[in-house]
């Protein structure tokens, strides 16, 4: 008998953050007997928030029951917070998986689906306050476990995180084989990747940056977690 | 007068590594007034070594002259040394590009076109020993700036490069700012990133792994570099 494969879906969206994606992808991709399966809407090509287009390979029908679904961040998950095509192919894909995951801003688009009820979670420093509304318990780390729920922090966490996440399911020693393979050995230059690190007034400007699209983020979250709420 | 657009490319190609490539473009994307073209022989989709499809948005002859070229690294590099057409795309471009650069195994690329003669260069740890054959002075380094040359180590050490060259390009409060909006205080699970921290033993089953996808390597390094020398 042969192993059956180990389906690992991500989902694509306009205004996703490729790094997100493209990270965990590299990393998990080295899963012997595994299949990436890249979602969204409809099949072809996906603009990220920079313009970079990555091709799904699957939409919602053609996608078949995941093992792993993992949902990335970036701006355009605003929009999906309120979307019920996408939260009920989260839900229906996560019923039946072994591992339901995301990287960065993701994790509120997994709260959105209701995901993240009673559940430690994580997400990007900038939007971490946004978790509690979804009925998560708010953990900052770059990745947290909750049985099979399995959050990583912004972005570059998802090296990380797939990392974590390969140990688990390919053993420690392929997973140490991968990180040498990557040579993630990384050297930051400026040591500012973290509100801690870069200090309160680099903190101060990033948030007055991003002030609009985390204002009508905050809208979003609470259309979507009183949309949730027991009537 | 408004400043002109500083343009960045990315050579795309089958079997290319594509975290080379979208590490950096999620740093240099970052840079205002650029932007970036992701080249190929033909515009459209162009599969990594693990299958993800990326939209190149230029062809060779569609692509204006580069400010910056960034050649990326993996496994589709062997055929790209002794590819003409490939090779005269990077040589006509590096003519009037204010920065040469490459990612990984990509370095080899611009050995292979010529451009690494008796600079300093780094590549991925494992093609390291094949610099030399294009004249170039081999550096252990993550990041090596040698006048309008800078290369970077292995895949994830393209983020550490792409941060170096955003400090340059746009001041170094610009890169800190992008390094926390990107999370990038990253927490490698095993801390087996390197050979010199992963040791001899999982060094040389690395090593045996790949042996025959290097042997081609060498080989078609030492028939590039052949073509480059004086008759």
């Amino acid at each position: 008998m042969t192993e059956p494969t180990f389906r690992i879906g991500f989902l694509l969206f306009p205004g996703m953050t490729q790094l997100d994606m493209t990270g965990p992808y590299e990393v998990l991709s080295r899963l012997p007997g595994s299949a990436i399966h890249l979602v969204w809407k409809e099949a072809g090509p996906v603009a990220s928030d920079r313009g970079l287009a990555i091709v799904a390979t699957d939409s919602f029908v053609t996608c078949p029951p995941l093992d792993l679904i993992c949902v990335p961040g970036g701006p355009g998950i605003n929009e999906l917070l309120t979307d019920a095509p996408v939260l009920d192919f989260i839900r229906h894909q996560a019923w039946g998986a072994r591992y339901i995951t995301s990287v960065c801003t993701g994790a509120l688009v997994l709260g959105a689906a209701g995901l993240l009820y009673g559940k430690r979670a994580t997400t990007h420093w900038m939007s971490h306050d946004l978790l509690a509304a979804f009925g998560a318990v708010p953990v900052k780390a770059r990745v947290v476990t909750d049985g099979r729920l399995i959050t990583g922090g912004g972005v570059t966490a998802g090296i990380d995180f797939a990392l974590t996440i390969l140990a688990e399911l390919g053993g420690r020693e392929l997973a140490q084989a991968v990180e040498l393979g990557l040579e993630y050995d990384p050297q930051p230059p400026f040591g500012t990747g973290s509100p801690e690190r870069a200090g309160p007034e680099l903190e101060a400007r990033m948030r007055a940056l991003s002030d609009r699209i985390q204002g009508l983020r905050a809208e979003q979250v609470r259309r979507a977690a009183a949309a949730l709420a027991p009537a």
